[in-house]
């Protein structure tokens, strides 16, 4: 059946049973190419039917659907023309693991982070209107996603505007963690509708057998039900009801006929329309039915037997994860606060063994910055491991609720720098830029694992904001640094880790180890280089940097991150402010622009940050600048 | 009885009859210094009754009361030793206008921003919980307020938490703009609250009278009423219940006795607790009754006419939103987008010409600028407005759905740089800084009105996104700007405003006026400056700031913003990247420090950047760059 299909028209044609089998296709297909390549599985293979359903109901492009998050667009992308490039899918030159406009006229907005997609669809809608147009807009939005600030801003709005415009409730019972929360009731009694339902024909039966006066009691009750229209409309959808939506639901998403009933039933409600399906996440894959928070992201794996194909060893954050259990073991203040990411983040360990200081707020970085805030002028400390891409989200309130009372909190950011195959959407590029205009943070990186827990033990003593910013994976080993050997973290201190004459280098975070091999390199061209591991990008060890920097005149900034306002700039500021002369300042970082997706090796290559191509350029470099005079290297 | 009161256990020992004299002399005291001073006035005259009772109930400081926004916490201040000090609020070196934890014990938290107050006061729940401690913790939140997105993501967190947490809304019918939105018609139902009662009693006596069958009717529908324990319990409030609040009231807010036992009653119930309490804006003045938008923040006034003492002029505010409304007559994909802030950003006549296109999306920036892009996306112009220190709320929404999808959306930034006196959580001192490292926005700053027309036109034929900044209030004039004599706007081109040979100043938006008053002020000194109007952060004008800089050799920079990744910092990464020698740089901007409250005037000059304090500055630099050999001049 697959092999048929290839755009939403060819959907449209099958008959029920055809579909059926499309489903068990795509299934089969998806499961095949994510075991193979990673990538997330769980929630695709819940929404198969779902997405046929709506290629056979919207004519898209003209007709925009709105994935939240975006990772549950695999199925999408099948239909839509890209069935064979989905083996090259979030591989370098492949399509990426997101819906992107420019790659499909079928995407109709870039998604990547959580709950945008009700905003994006209201303003679709809105633009609609005022086109005078009458296309469909549909936001398919998950329950985890839904906890997050800025999709109930968006359904107040949307159910204040009386737009045409259709939510789709992907209700799967679970977010990327367990999914937590007040709101998280209020769905499970929406699913428990027929209950009521029940309970209500059941009372207006019972009435009604009672001679003449039932029949008035019955509409007694029907028009009680009247007046408090509001508080009882259809039951159970009543919050969307109050708020401005047609609640349709709870329908089960894996019935795609059921499916397209609903949705042709929705097309011809005026205003506002909720759809609540339900569905499960990995559906058809017994194994991620069973774990679906371990196939929700996944490297490649059996199929049989649901394992990695490669064992998967120590990382940053399972070693954050590690020592902060150790520490929270000695200091009962310690707390540690997750939006939503208690895996990915490395917590479950620490929840395990300190369940009443663990705090999992749900999607919903705003909420659970400020609320560290609250109990750090508590007295608690609390740790917040956060992607760095997501930290974004919770600007505001690192400004104006921990930063300005100086409160502290320790902000663990996770994921920072280049992150590989999730693409632009997931880099951690702008952390450090952002970070470091802000007044009273300190900003740490540490060069491996080791450093990382000398960090955040020297985090606790400073009593004041902290930022921690570690990638993804694995720690970069090299030979010159040596187990044991870590010299004490002060404040403000950078750490010279290598004496030179020729050329001063300053890395931070995981660029050290690789700045120490390119040392070696240059060495062998008879270059001396002194290598400092910066360790705080704020406040910068001016001391230690200028001293090297005066005595070689060329120094080297080598970081994991955006060139503009991280390391790059913070010494080229020290340079015009002291006044040197006559140096010379060559930088690597990631130019100002979104980077795409690929392994991370492949990323460093194109962007000169491989050990080869940071020594290659730095001696292009030499060469240019002698030929122009700018240094005597 | 005013003279009596200065701490809270002076109002615990009054009588009925006593409180209410004491709210009535606040009142009246509060009138007097609003009107003298300026300030906010509707949400203050508003709360009185609660404060009061509040105080009486709970025994701060051991209790925590968090006031949301915090502009409505005068009464409070009175309350809490602060009386004599409301004279001097808001004034350099006087009390903020906002709670801080700095200025007094009884301050639990600082606000500014609108929705913390439930995060922060569940994070203080919290840490007292795991203290074994067994305080109250209180948050007394505006209707508006709620639905900004953090605050919805704070009550569905408490609502799982379980914790005794009491939540007040404060229900005034209106936040700073009208209440808009889907949660406003909610609240109305819960304002309605006594109308369902009403019916359901009269319901159940009308079947209390049918012989025999009538109390079984009755105690059917009371148990169909148990079995829907989550849709009726407490009538109205079944959002709040359905999410894991026990909802009390609502209950009239300017009754003290009322409110005491209501607090009362909140204490005995174990979990969160939300109070809804009716209010009125502007309570007993009924000037600002009547116009509660008007009296929200206002300067001073004439109590007897409720008349503005100095006429406000045009701002920039009124030149962006007069301007917007030209552009939209020839242009009709233009939108503008608010978010609650229709008054202070200038968009009241485009409302009332553009009806549809004008979109209020509640205290909800994230949402605002994600559904702007939404709206870019489908061919619309969105142009949206909000205030400096707000943008930070939707960054995440600039960097991921704006920027990198390349959407021409036009971000004013109103209230940039220095605003006065609402002091730290208001000051716009990072926007440029955190925007000029986001890829793919372009960034200007007006010199004055003529400027910031220019540039919103110019804006349009960007296609592409835009920030543009402007500060509060006037322009600054400059008798060598002449009108009509702008030079035209281009991408990433500044302008020379003067030319000179000794000292090259380079300045953006406010300040490029007083940039020209230095010059003539150094000329009488025998220096010959250049002024160069940068005009773009981003791109900035490379090649003629190089060539005036290769000239002069002594480059001054002054902006109103942070000195970390401003025009400062652009300079110097200019400088290093192109090799310039012996160059000597001096910047004007603000320290990396939160910025006090203070007049504009004060305020520039403790951080020198009036023009006396800037010439004087330049001056001595040059003595003692001279004496360090640093530069020529």
């Amino acid at each position: 059946m697959l092999e048929k299909i290839n755009f939403p028209n060819d959907v449209k044609n099958l008959t029920k049973k055809e579909k059926i089998e499309l489903a068990q296709e795509i299934r089969e297909y998806i499961l095949d190419v994510v075991s193979k390549n990673g990538g997330h599985l769980a929630s695709n293979l819940g929404v198969v039917e779902l997405t046929i359903a709506l290629h056979s109901i919207y004519n898209t492009p003209e007709d925009k659907i709105i994935w939240d998050v975006g990772h549950q667009s695999y199925v999408h992308k099948i239909l839509t023309g890209r069935k064979k490039e989905l083996e090259n899918m979030r591989k370098f030159g492949g399509i990426a693991g997101f819906p992107k406009t420019k790659e499909s006229k079928y995407d109709a907005f870039n998604t990547g982070h959580s709950s945008t997609s009700i905003s994006a669809g209201l303003g679709m809608a809105r633009a609609r209107d005022l086109k005078g147009k009458k296309n469909s807009v549909v936001a398919v939005i998950g329950d985890g996603a839904l906890t997050g600030g800025m999709a109930l801003e968006a359904l107040n709005d949307v159910g204040f505007s009386k737009c045409n415009m259709t939510v789709i409730l992907n209700d799967n019972e679970m977010s990327i963690s367990q999914n937590k929360g007040g709101l998280n009731n209020l769905l499970g009694h929406l699913r428990t509708k027929r209950l009521y339902t029940r309970t209500n024909n059941l009372v207006k039966r019972g009435f009604s057998k009672i001679p003449k006066i039932g029949p008035k009691i019955v509409k007694r009750i029907q028009s009680l039900k009247m007046s408090m229209k509001q508080l009882l409309l259809k039951g159970n959808g009543m919050f969307f009801e109050d708020i401005g939506f047609t609640y349709l639901g709870p329908v089960d998403g894996h019935n795609i006929t059921k499916l397209e009933s609903i949705l042709r039933l929705s097309q011809k409600i005026e205003g506002p329309v909720l759809i609540h399906v339900l569905t499960k996440k990995g559906k058809g894959y017994s194994i991620a039915e069973e774990n679906p928070d371990k196939f929700h992201a996944t490297s490649p794996f059996n199929i049989e037997t649901g394992l990695a194909k490669t064992e998967k060893g120590k990382d940053f954050s399972s070693v954050f994860g590690d020592k902060l259990v150790k520490l929270a073991k000695k200091e009962d203040k310690i707390v540690a606060i997750t939006a939503s990411m208690k895996d990915g983040t490395g917590l479950r360990e620490f929840q395990k063994q300190f369940p009443k200081r663990f705090f999992d707020v749900g999607i919903a970085e705003q909420h659970a910055l400020t609320m560290a805030a609250g109990m750090a002028q508590e007295g608690m400390i609390p740790f917040v491991p956060i992607y760095s891409s997501f930290y974004q989200r919770a600007y505001d309130q690192v400004i104006h609720d921990i930063a300005m009372q100086n409160l502290p909190v320790i902000m663990c950011v996770d994921r920072a720098g280049i992150v590989g195959a999730d693409g632009e959407t997931h880099q951690g590029m702008l952390d450090m830029a952002f970070f470091r205009l802000v007044p009273n943070l300190v900003i740490m990186a540490p060069k491996n694992f080791r450093e990382l827990e000398d960090m955040l033990e020297f985090a606790i003593k400073l009593k004041r904001p902290v930022v921690i910013r570690y990638p993804r994976g694995e720690e970069e080993k090299d030979q010159d640094i040596k187990e044991n050997t870590n010299s004490k973290i002060e404040l403000g201190k950078a750490e010279v880790l290598k004496s030179g004459t020729d050329i001063t280098i300053v890395a931070i975070g995981k660029m050290v180890p690789r700045a120490l091999k390119v040392a070696r390199e240059l060495a062998k061209k008879k270059k001396s280089v002194e290598v400092i591991n910066a360790r705080f990008l704020k406040p910068l060890d001016d001391n230690i940097i200028m001293k090297s920097i005066k005595r070689t005149k060329y120094v080297v900034t080598i970081e994991d991150g955006t060139k503009i306002n991280g390391l790059a700039t913070a010494v080229k500021e020290l340079i015009v402010d002291k006044n040197i002369r006559s140096v010379r300042v060559k930088t690597f970082a990631y130019p100002d622009e979104y980077i795409r997706h690929g392994t991370v090796t492949e990323l460093e290559n194109l962007y000169n940050m491989s050990t080869k191509k940071i020594v290659e350029e730095i001696e292009k470099d030499i060469v240019s600048s002698k030929k122009n005079k700018i240094i005597k290297v």
